[in-house]
This record gives structure tokens, C-alpha cells and sequence, in this order.
């Protein structure tokens, strides 16, 4: 993974516009849309049970988002990704709240333990509660840092076979024996509300057309620190941080990520 | 229909702030209100079963977005449509997503069938499969042309005795025998989620304040496509795109409008 | 109270991060969101019934909103009432729409005579037909001043024995014998949506590092009214008003509260 790999994976994104299903949470519907429309990639909304599994149907890739849990939506979820499973596109979880209560954390579990997650896409106190029963997440905000729960994730990734990715100030995206640190990205984001939301949606839209998640993962978060940094030039505060990222993101070139790229790859 | 009948208009929805309910979905609640407010209107969105009756009572117009349904809504929607007949005040319904899912396709058929729908405004995607089975939708994206479905909108507008006005790079608005076509608009409004859903809104509003539905969502779209192209000059990227429409809707002027308006009737 | 006072109240805010449990409306999940981390405090959204006692036992402060009211959310409302009420944690209530439908009015009575709500926070027309059966509110929209309705709020103040905090161009905060006037703000903010929810946001953060919900109310209209005044200037709109207001919170200063705070203190 290079600056190249991830340019030419932006085409192909912007060419193929591929349609990512999301069933997420109220907060951050509006953001998540614009940001996955900023990428080059289609958005759809839909959580209706009655039609997940059509919607599943014609898309590329499927984000499930907890942030507004409730019993019905766990019900839509759970047959939006057994229909992707099937269909064997890439599923992404934010488990956003896991750690908060148990309805969050158990949920996760479940999907965890009975199906496929290709990608699992949270924060530090989120990925480490789940492995972790004693570890509390501050309602959404992490209390933990990316870098202190890597052990947990690796358990995590082991155990379900799938990349996990953990943002903070330095992102953590692993899989395997095969560790990506991103150091892109700036402190004002984690204030902007839905950012790791965003983050989520547009691991979607890598994922949707790069079979290889764990690089897609990572792909993602440079990205994403990478226009966050850009946008926080100009920026004065969170309000026009939000729009200023979705404007960056929409304009991002190869020339940006070659200069900002910072990541570091381990393989043992 | 002229850029002084649009102004006027304008300034009638200014003077009268007229109350447009809205049951619409979760990713634009926030633009469309938005977008109420900004040409002068005063939004409401209110779904909850026990009190659209009382809500549509007090309101001027009754906007339905099918964006993020759910069979509890479809009910709501159902009371708040009977509700508004009876009051004889315009229901404008936004059929998003159909042809993407039989949930979708099914309940536009269902509301065109048994209501009187005043307005139907949708992509041209969405127009079509209401027409023919075989057509689909890439969720809520458009897979066809507007000016390629004018036979289909024609038919719906005959069938169902109402207005049908299809968004795309030209809009096409239709009633009887007489066609508007609004050239105003750029292509990046496109891009901005909801913003399909933001022009539905304002149609509403216009609704609200014109008897005559043809002329209402015809100015509907023209203001639109106007303000869409001041805020594209000074908008960076989608996410500065929807800030700036917001501004320019909310700044619009005569001379704005005399300018720019490019349209053409037909009236056969 | 003074700038001082709530300068000293601010740096609490960002020094604790108090969480802030909101179960609110669709329409504002997001920009409310935005504006409690503006002010330095961390939103939760949660309205399953399953997880809402979790939720507010990690809270500092619970912020109620019927904006988008239906059954389901009310018991879950109440459920999350009733935990904030045994820990002490303080309840602020928005009552968005009472006097447009018997729903959302009740709703809020029955809030009211059965829990310990602290601060009651809506506009005029919202207030005084909590009290007079025949006042009506347009919809979310005020038909009255909050000067005006000043008797109907102490009567409510005195029921209930909490604040009762009224936005309006003059913003009247009132508990006991003691009366604050705020004539911060500027005519613009009543016409972005969710701006007054933004408030109530806000106020919570307030509420839960100051034990005295009177100051609390009054500080957080003191500083939504200054940062909307400097954000005004700044804008061409109500879309950049939005991005502007939380800019401007985000950014806010001992020197522009000690500028422009301008309140008065009625204490018979």
C-alpha cells in the first residue's frame, strides 16, 4: 500500500460508483451519505426489514452502524448481512457504544459469532470491550488509546477472521500477522460529531472495490486522516470542519496523499 | 409562468410563512427543514400515528418522502394523506427509491391509487419503474434520463390526474397537455445528498401558496436550479454546496431570477 | 451571574467533558450533537428501552426532546426520567410543539407532574399552552412573545418547582422570585432549524457542572445569544449561520462574554 495503490483505488471508486448500503444511526445518516458521495461511491439508507434483503441485492458493499440501536434495527441488521454473507459482500460494523451498555456490546457479539464481518471498524474502548468485560466506554468517546488495545484487536481479528481497524490519533488497522499504523489526521476531528461514522462509510466504499479489506481498511483511514488534515487548514472550528473535510474529500488528489501519506507497515 | 410570477410567489411564501408538514426520511430531516425555512416557509415534521391528524389540520401543505420507510410510517403517511385530502390541501409526494425495492415501488403505487396526490416529484429513475415493472433503481440514484421518460410521466400524470415533475440535468414538469422544461441547474447539486429531497420540500411550500400544482412545482424547480447555480460558484465541493444553497435560497432576489431563468413550455 | 461566572462555567465544561444522555428529535440528533461538543461536553444519543437506564447511569445530565415524538420514544423517555430522577442527575425537557397536538402537549403534563424535571426549556407559545388549553403553537413554531407568556411560566415554575427558561428575542429565564432577562441574540437564529434545540443541548452541558439550574439556564442563553450575534456577522445565511454558530461556540472567549453579555436580574 502506497500513495499510488490508494490513488488509483479513488478511480476506481469515482468510476464504478458503487452503491454501499448503510443501516446506521439517525446522528450521523445526513454526514455518512455526504461523505460517501464525496469519496465517489452511492449511498442508500434503507432498514426496513421488508426490504433489506432486495436493497443487499443490488449493492456493493454493507456498513451496519450501532450509534442508535434498537430491537427492530437489530432485526433489519441481522438479515441485511446474513443476505451480504450469501452474496459475499464485504459487511463493515461500527460498533459504536459497545462497552456503553450491553444491549450495544452483546449485539456486536452476535454478529461477531454467527456471521461474517469483513471489517470491524470502531474505537479503542469499543474494540477493547469486547474482548474486555470490564472495560466501560464514555457513551461514544473512547478512554483508551488505539495503541494500548492492538492486543485486543489482534484477539479479536484472530478469533473472526477479519481486519480490524482502530481509529484514534493513530489509527490501527490489522489483520493476520500484518499491523498498518496510519499517523495522518488532527485532534480537532474526534470533536466533529460522526467522524468515525464517516470513517466507517467510506471503508465501505473501499472495501466495495478492493477484495483485499485489510488494505482497504487502511486505504481508508489514511484517507480520511489525510483530508482531515487538509481541511483543518482551513477551518475554525467544528461547525465548518464538517463541511471543509466533505469539500476535501471531494477534491482529494494524488499529489495530496503522496505528500501527506504517514504510515508505517509490520509483517511479521 | 415568468421570473415576476415566481418572485411573487416567493414573496407570498415570505409573507405567509406557510406550515408545510413533512414526513420525509431520516438522512434530509435536517436539509429539508432547512430548506423550508430558507425560502420562507415554516417546516414541521411530526410522524407519530396518534397526531398527524391534528398536525396536517394546522398545516398548508403535506410533503411525503418515502427516502427511509417502514410499514409504521407507511400508516402515518396513509392517515396524513386521507387527512389532507379531506382538507383539500396539496399533498406532494417524493417516491424515492422506487424501482429499488417492492416496498417502495408498492406503496407509491398504493398512495397514486387511492389518494389524490397533487404533486408526484421524483428522479426519473423512480418515474419509470412506477410505470414499468422491469425498471430499476440503484437505490436511490437515477439509471435513466428525464427527458427519456416523458411518455411515462405523461401516463402517470393522466392516470392519476396530477402534477409530475421528474428532476435531473433538465427538469421536466408535466400536467394535462402542457410540459415545463427548467434548464437551470449544475451538475454537482447531484452530488449533495438530499438535495432531490431539499427541492421536493420547496415544492411544497410553493404548493402551499399556488393553486395551480402545475405552475407551483415548475417554480419550484426553477428557484431551485437557480440558487443551486449562484451557490456552485462559490462552493468548493458538495459540502460547501449545501451550506451556500441554503444562503442563496435564503438571499434570492428578482434579479436573480431574471438573469438565469431558462425555461420552455410546451402546450399542445 | 456575570462573564466571569460564565467563563468559569465554560472552563468546567471543557475541563469535565460531562456526558450528556439526549433523547431527542430526528431533525436536530446531528447539529445538537455538534453544538454539545461546541461547548466542550460529549452527546450520547440512546433511546432503546433496553439500554436507556445504562445510558443516563453514566450520564451527567439527561436532555429530553419531543420533537419528533412517537409511543415508543415516550416510554423509553420515561424510563430514562425515572434513572435520572433516582441518581439526581439533572432533566431538562424541550417541549418542541406542545400546543400544536394533544400528543406532544400531555406528553409533556404527564413529564411533568410525574417526575422531577429541573429545567424546562421551549419557546413562548410552547410554555403558555402548557398552561391555557386554548393557546396554540404552529407547529414547532412560537405565536406568542416570551415576554408575554412571563406569568404562565412562573405558574408552572411554582407547580413544578423547577427553571423555566423561554427563548425568544428576549430570553426569560425564571425560578422562585428570581427572573433573568437575556437581550443576546439576533432575529437570524429563529430561522435555523433546530437552533432552539441547539439551546437545550446546551443548557444540559451547563446543568451538569453547576448544581443551580437557574444560573445553568440563564448562562447557556447568555452564550447561545453571544455566539449567535458574532456568528451572524459572519454569515450570508441560515445555512452558514448553522456552521458559523458552532464555530463561533467552539472558539468562545472571556472577552467576547464580557463584551456582549447583556442581562438583566429581577429578584423581588
Amino acid at each position: 500500500m502506497n500513495h499510488e495503490k490508494i490513488w488509483n483505488d479513488i478511480l476506481k471508486i469515482r468510476a464504478k460508483a458503487p452503491l454501499i448500503h448503510n443501516i446506521t444511526n439517525y446522528v450521523v445518516m445526513h454526514s455518512t451519505a455526504n461523505a460517501t458521495l464525496a469519496v465517489g461511491a452511492s449511498p442508500v439508507m434503507a432498514h426496513a426489514i421488508e426490504e433489506v434483503e432486495e436493497m443487499v441485492a443490488i449493492s456493493d458493499a454493507l456498513v451496519i452502524n450501532i450509534g442508535t440501536l434498537s430491537k427492530s434495527w437489530i432485526d433489519s441488521m441481522t438479515r441485511a448481512i446474513k443476505i451480504a454473507n450469501a452474496r459475499k459482500i464485504p459487511v463493515i460494523l461500527d460498533p459504536v457504544g459497545a462497552g456503553a451498555t450491553k444491549l450495544r456490546t452483546q449485539t456486536v457479539r452476535m454478529f461477531l459469532k454467527e456471521y461474517n464481518i469483513a471489517i470491524l471498524r470502531g474505537n479503542a474502548s469499543e474494540i477493547k470491550s469486547l474482548c474486555d468485560e470490564t472495560h466501560k466506554t464514555k457513551g461514544v468517546d473512547s478512554l483508551a488509546k488505539s495503541e494500548d488495545v492492538i492486543d485486543y484487536a489482534k484477539e479479536l481479528s484472530k478469533r473472526y477472521n477479519m481486519t480490524v481497524s482502530v481509529s484514534g490519533s493513530v489509527d490501527v488497522i490489522l489483520k493476520d500477522q500484518k499491523i498498518i499504523k496510519v499517523y495522518n489526521g488532527v485532534p480537532i476531528m474526534s470533536k466533529v460529531t460522526g467522524m468515525g461514522c464517516m470513517a466507517t462509510a467510506i471503508t465501505g466504499a473501499f472495501a466495495a472495490i478492493n477484495a483485499d479489506c485489510f488494505v482497504a481498511a487502511a486505504e481508508a483511514m489514511a484517507v480520511v486522516g489525510i483530508a482531515g488534515e487538509i481541511a483543518s487548514q482551513m477551518s475554525r472550528g467544528l461547525g465548518s470542519m464538517e463541511i471543509n473535510f466533505l469539500d476535501t474529500l471531494y477534491n482529494i488528489n494524488l499529489n495530496d496523499i503522496k505528500e501527506r501519506l504517514k504510515i508505517e507497515l509490520y509483517d511479521k
